[in-house]
């Protein structure tokens, strides 16, 4: 068998049985070897930020990496956007780079370029195979590497000769080290800042914001007074109805300052420092209000369920007082078309474990509270601040349950970085809902450009925050890639359209003018 | 005046006075100055491949850098693919990337990210700016050192605050060096190589392939017997009757290798030595064949044709001696659409002054030789290998050259990394008409992917090249972003729809099936 064989053989068993792909002609031996091993789904997509977005999706959905095939340093580069989002996620990923063959490296062919380069910033963990023999036990040590904790992404570069010589076959994957265990000087921390009198905000990220520790933590806050906040964005939110609710820190930086002016200590349970998305020239870059103490209960990569489940016994905080949100869900609205009657529609039809992967930016309006209700459900933010992951995100997250409805919140400027996306839910036949919500805008930048100062800007500053002229059509961009589509001009069409979505298999698109 | 508005007067003293754009809230201070300086012509893209793209175009026919603007270390990221074309070009492009502000760079906010790590495997000079003062200075030496022989990509990085302190104004901006003029004694050499009596190829690249020195080049050849062939893929070459023609290396190895085998010395005249495009288990890396002695008369860096004149005067080969390519067309074609047909109908029609960005790829047939005797028109090329440059760089030639007709010949499966380039085609009413040749697959993977021994692919692998299920329908796909289109069935239909693009202004879509 070849090294290619060996790598496919070595990912199939260590779990790794997704791959999303843009290959090109240095992959060919590995896309050769996945019909001479079964094992592997396989999913193409037309753009590579699609295949990272979808592996970001799917690490976050199914709690272990998919691979990604990425063509050499320029598709490598392509990707790099939403690998900088899952990276801030923590997602684990394993990508596969080809490469040229070790002795072609040293030529400056066309496609020629630093690879480890391009791949160094956005991965915890990178290495180029030296030859065919390698190959497995390098593959086996990214998958162990992106495994561990808090998941991290790896990149193996893949020259192609170390693919299409002579292999020993498949190696075996180390387990990944476990979550640490905190100290107990940390527990004891966090418990005589709850005992301090002062407010105390438990900041619950990461893995605390799954179901269990997340009631947990809230147990703790209603046995203490300490109250719980998530950071603004998040790579999975556990919630609904039967499940602790949790409130995320405002994204305007003032709004920020405001919610959380009031806490002398904070907590970290999973969650970093909070800092602000942006600086300004009149605020401050840290948002807890300065002489808040802080505590680290648990960092990321930590066992954080173990860590609130000791702190919970410290304080005397039965999870039976944990908050429990009730079932609820808002009234069909009427009216105008609105971010939040929008909000509103999908809080009254959101099916039981649905997905909703949220880039609605600024259209988001109340979604997040009105669905606070529905059914259980997960909730997929955008991490690291690069627009353009919504419609990949889904991908993979559709990919990873395709017994759940994918619900993508999608903002049009976002949603035009990756749109390649669209095709592979129709190839795939997703069972993916998007929702384009349609103001023609960059208007975050909007609000921006008005925040930097300029109040009255001129035709040339604001040709750069108007997408509109020509509008973007993405009833026809949809079809053109083989979703059916439809536009919703009133709400009553919206809940038709989401309604009978919703109803049936497979991927559908309706676009919100906003 | 603040940093911002001191780069921007800088790079408008400096002749960087068009700026492709994406940009986000750490740019705002740049976009809200140039309202109020003028002279800057900003044109938005929807995706930062399109902008980097488009600043390759543009360089290429301009001979002077465009500024691109884009959004910290992921928009540069999403930059990449087509930077690292545009380097394999020689294409001078300053780049300015936005960054967090130089005191919330410590923290891990969502978009922080290692900006320069990022840029540097695709840029030839790196710089941060570290306060408002510095930027002025800093973007006069990125502008320096992009113009800097043969053209290099400049990134310069801001953060937020060198961009909205006090600065204190514009900065001068100096002269990139001359072209460095080539020594005698390698031009003697390449004459004792003219005069061996042994077969020599002329291998011209880079600004041989300009009008001027391709005509001394092919003077040269027909003095000395020495065969010109150019490399695969060129940046741009000027050609079209009453110009010296000039072949291309083959790119299938095998056809190269048999191309060339007869030469025993090769010189080099801005060329590099021509590699392999890829490597494989049973081919050499290196084209030209062994024993073949290889001479450098010009590096790219260097000063071209006042090397190829002293070589000129060195062997007795007047300009009078050069082929001239004579005006002629083929006939309008008939019959069935293939590859050579639709290259007919290209070469029947092609107006005066034309600009062909060529990005074809498998569907490339025979439209090259078939446009050899159009009117005068310049050639752009794929020269790094990254697929998804042609709709971008379409975009930067027209804005480059108002006043002439770009021809995009464009690939489907390629086409689609950076389809939102269309969008920028309709808003600025860019004179492109695009051809997309809808094979509905990875061709160059099918070939390939049998190249590599797999002569059965099973339905994984076939997976992996077949970009149709859904078939994609270009016609919609331009019409979502504005850009009117059509689909032509017949010869008949392509050449009614190509005459019809061509009578008029804007930009114009035909998907042809192939």
């Amino acid at each position: 068998m070849n090294g290619a064989e060996s790598l496919v053989r070595t990912l199939i068993a260590g779990g790794v049985d997704t791959c999303f792909a843009n290959p090109g002609t240095s992959e060919m031996h590995f896309v050769a070897a996945l019909d001479r091993v079964g094992g592997m789904r396989c999913v193409l997509s037309l753009f590579e930020g699609v295949v990272s977005g979808a592996a970001d999706g799917y690490g976050r959905m199914a709690d272990k990496p998919a691979a990604t095939l990425l063509h050499l340093g320029p598709g490598l580069g392509n990707a790099l956007a939403n690998l900088h989002n899952a990276r801030k996620a923590n997602t684990p990923i394993v990508n596969i780079v080809g490469e040229h063959a070790t002795h072609h490296r040293q030529y400056d062919a066309p496609l020629t370029a630093d690879v480890e380069g391009v791949a160094r910033p956005m991965s915890g963990w990178v290495k180029t195979s030296m030859d065919a023999r390698s190959v497995a036990g390098d593959g086996a040590e990214a998958i162990t590497a992106a495994l561990t904790s808090p998941g991290q992404i790896a990149t193996l570069i893949l020259p192609a000769d170390t693919a299409w010589n002579l292999a020993d076959g498949p190696a075996p994957v180390a387990k990944a080290p476990d979550r640490s265990k905190v100290s107990d000087s940390a527990v004891l921390e966090a418990v005589e800042a709850l005992r301090s009198g002062e407010p105390v905000l438990l900041l619950v990220g990461g893995r605390a914001l799954r179901a269990n520790p997340l009631k947990i933590a809230s147990a703790i806050g209603q046995a203490t007074g300490a109250h719980l906040i998530a950071p603004t964005s998040n790579g999975r939110v556990e919630r609904g109805a039967g499940r602790s609710p949790v409130s995320r820190i405002f994204y305007p930086i003032k709004q920020a300052l405001t919610q959380l002016e009031r806490y002398r200590h904070v907590i970290l349970v999973g969650a970093k420092t909070p800092v602000a998305f942006f600086a300004y020239p009149d605020t401050p870059s840290l948002v807890m209000p300065e002489g808040c103490a802080e505590h680290v209960l648990a960092e990321p990569q930590d066992d954080i369920e173990d860590a609130l489940t000791r702190l919970a016994e410290a304080v005397k905080a039965p999870l039976g007082g944990a908050v429990i949100q009730q079932a609820g869900r808002p009234s069909l609205p009427t009216g105008a078309i609105t971010p939040d009657t929008v909000g509103a529609v999908i809080g009254a039809l959101l099916p039981e474990n649905a997905i909703i992967v949220d880039e609605a930016i600024n259209s988001a309006g109340t979604t997040y509270a009105q669905t606070a209700g529905c059914p259980p459900h997960d909730w997929l933010a955008l991490t690291g601040g690069s627009i353009g992951i919504g419609l990949p995100m889904a991908t993979g997250a559709a990919v990873a349950c395709p017994d759940r409805r994918v619900v993508a919140l999608q903002a049009d400027g976002s949603g035009m970085y990756t749109l390649q996306a669209l095709w592979t839910h129709a190839r795939e036949n997703l069972n993916i809902t998007t929702i384009i919500f349609a103001n023609n805008a960059y208007q975050s930048l909007d609000i921006e450009l008005r925040n930097v100062g300029a109040l009255n800007p001129g035709r040339i500053a604001l040709d750069m925050l108007d997408i509109g002229r020509p509008d973007l059509d993405w009833v026809k961009l949809a079809e053109g890639m083989g979703v059916e589509a439809a536009r919703a001009d009133t709400l009553e069409e919206l809940i038709d359209l989401f309604k009978a979505s919703l109803a049936r298999p497979g991927p559908f698109l309706i676009q919100v003018p906003i």
